[in-house]
């Protein structure tokens, strides 16, 4: 049995990584995609039907767990692996995120942040006690730190925000009484090299079983990110797992993986798959909605082993839209939330051939 | 190899059948009771899901393709069975029943029906050769006969619309040319037992592969409906499938066994899947939308073999139903339409085993 969140790295290629990360509740190969169940759900999408795309690790959402149906109820239902039925690796954010994008609605204080609920207009309170308190209810393998995700832009906010996310972090850690949850720190600070180089080296002297990056898919620039992350994984520990928030398209997994980045999560496949949109391998999209889908015997993607491109044509996909059957979300998240899966999966087996370079320029063809 | 559309009895108790209906998409074990898939879709279930609930037969509806995608479109793309990818045996309807229903926006002559579409209005026309021909387009094993469905009270109305009945009968079966499908015919007469025998008479005479019996499930009371079935089923032939059009529920299942019906579809346990409510074997319901359901960590049903019931709390389904997530759906659409298929396999076992009217009653309790 190797240790509680060991992080064993089997091979890299140039800053590629393959590993595997011990879990409570299985090892996670990474480098992994892991889709998003914001409320205890990955929308549309049963835990078989996940297991079955070949999904390993899912994030879940603290802001709308602890709003609905409540942290205590979670627990007392014996924990969220059992509530959700997802028997593998979770991972839960700290609700910093949303809470911070509730806007006008909040206040921040060196404390904390005061917030109302978007459902109910209700005032509630989260300090990075709280959020820690709320994540040992809710039971996750991997928690997160509660932090400001602030504009990435403004440099002279970003120093004090920093400073507090800082603070914020030493009192995550002091919260934290659960030995089977992974604590990570994240690394913030924008667009500016210098304040994610003070960060990465920061978060990265802690000792923390993995380190997050955070604000990098928050409407900066690709190149933005890019260089970022050129900045931050040189910093980090070579043995610990790497995770990048909130990041989930063809482009930006294949950026990340070369970067040395092991863990990503996006809603994306689950939110495209509800509004119509097939994501394909080659970074590009079909809105099955489209007319001209209507006799397309063709699946959304021929060289797909998803249970939708192995059973049903774009002409079917289009029937189900038109009529409004929600089938057709079921059926465009599970090709969506496989692809990229598979891609992080693929990733994996490129970069322990020692070619991840070539792989990564065959799917991206032509850009 | 059984001849195609043979029905083998394999035993009775009573007058409750056990037998085998064989299709070109394979042999159908009866009892059984068919899901709905109106649209070419069993509402939020995917084919792997219905299979792994045990259907054994699907329902389609004729008026609902022929208008959307349309059935040059689904024959264009190889049938039914393919475009929904449905591997079994399928069965749709003749569209009389949902053009009947319209209302003031449908006018019967003697050759057919002409009504407005429910979508965008536009003017149609449906006659026994035209309906014949859409089914043949559609392709499913077993096809009906168009004819219409009375108010079941009105018996001067009634008489006239059996002579309709019985004429587009006949030029039903004239019209079909398809040998890899069985046309059913279908037995009406409201609520009036001479009316219904000669229906039965009628029809029963024919020599058609099965015969259905209509107009049992607009309204009128189980009693009566039983009384039309007592009068009906004795005169149909033993050797060929009898189907009780539009019936789901628990009691009507064993009603309907009891008086020697083969086969049932309802659209209810997917219809109640969607409305937050869980049908139980003991034909009680739950909402689970319900505040008492909260924290309630039982299944369903605790005996159930459904995925639903071995995966998921009450709590975890009134937590998805209250969060607005449309996997709520799914699971309570799994459970319901499993608890009807798993009553019409169990009810099979206990005719072999010769104790139907005791399982009958272990099932009913204490009505």
């Amino acid at each position: 049995m190797p240790a509680p969140f060991a992080f064993e790295l089997d091979a890299t290629d140039g800053r590629a990584r393959v590993g595997r990360f011990s879990t409570p509740h299985g090892i996670l190969e990474t480098p992994v995609f892991a889709p998003v169940g914001t409320a205890a759900s990955v929308k549309a999408l049963t835990p078989a039907q996940l297991d079955d795309l070949g999904a390993t690790l899912v994030l879940a959402n603290t802001y709308h767990l602890y709003l609905r149906p409540g942290d205590d109820l979670v627990a007392q239902m014996g924990g969220l692996h059992r509530f959700m039925a997802w028997p593998g690796p979770l991972l839960t954010d700290s609700g910093g995120f949303q809470v911070f994008s509730l806007g006008d609605t909040r206040a921040i204080d060196e404390d904390g942040v005061t917030f109302k609920s978007h459902i109910d207009g209700s005032t509630h309170r989260f300090t990075p006690e709280r959020s820690i308190q709320i994540q040992e209810n809710l039971g996750a393998d991997i928690i997160m730190a509660f932090d400001e995700c602030p504009p990435p832009y403004d440099r002279a906010y970003m120093e004090t925000s920093l400073a507090r996310t800082y603070a914020w972090l030493a009192r995550c850690i002091a919260a934290k009484t659960r030995p089977d949850q992974a604590l990570f720190g994240i690394v913030q600070g924008g667009v500016f090299p210098d304040l994610r180089a003070r960060s990465a080296e920061y978060v990265a002297g802690l000792g923390l079983p993995g380190v997050a990056i955070g604000g990098l898919s928050v409407g900066e620039k690709k190149e933005e990110m890019n260089a970022m992350l050129d900045v931050v994984t040189p910093i980090l520990p070579a043995d610990k797992p790497r995770y990048l928030m909130g990041v989930g398209t063809v482009e930006d997994l294949l950026a990340g993986v070369a970067r040395g980045i092991d863990i990503f999560d996006c809603v994306l496949p689950t939110r495209m798959g509800r509004n119509h949109s097939a994501m394909l391998r080659d970074g590009g999209r079909l809105n099955l909605k489209n007319a001209p889908f209507a006799r397309d015997e063709a699946p959304i993607d021929a060289a797909c082993q998803c249970y939708t491109c192995q059973t049903f044509s774009r002409a079917y996909l289009r029937h189900l839209i038109v009529a409004g059957e929600m089938l057709s979300a079921t059926l465009l998240s599970i090709h969506n939330v496989h692809m990229l899966v598979q891609l992080a999966k693929d990733m994996r087996a490129a970069i322990l051939e020692g070619r991840f370079e070539e792989f990564s320029k065959e799917v991206i063809g032509n850009w």
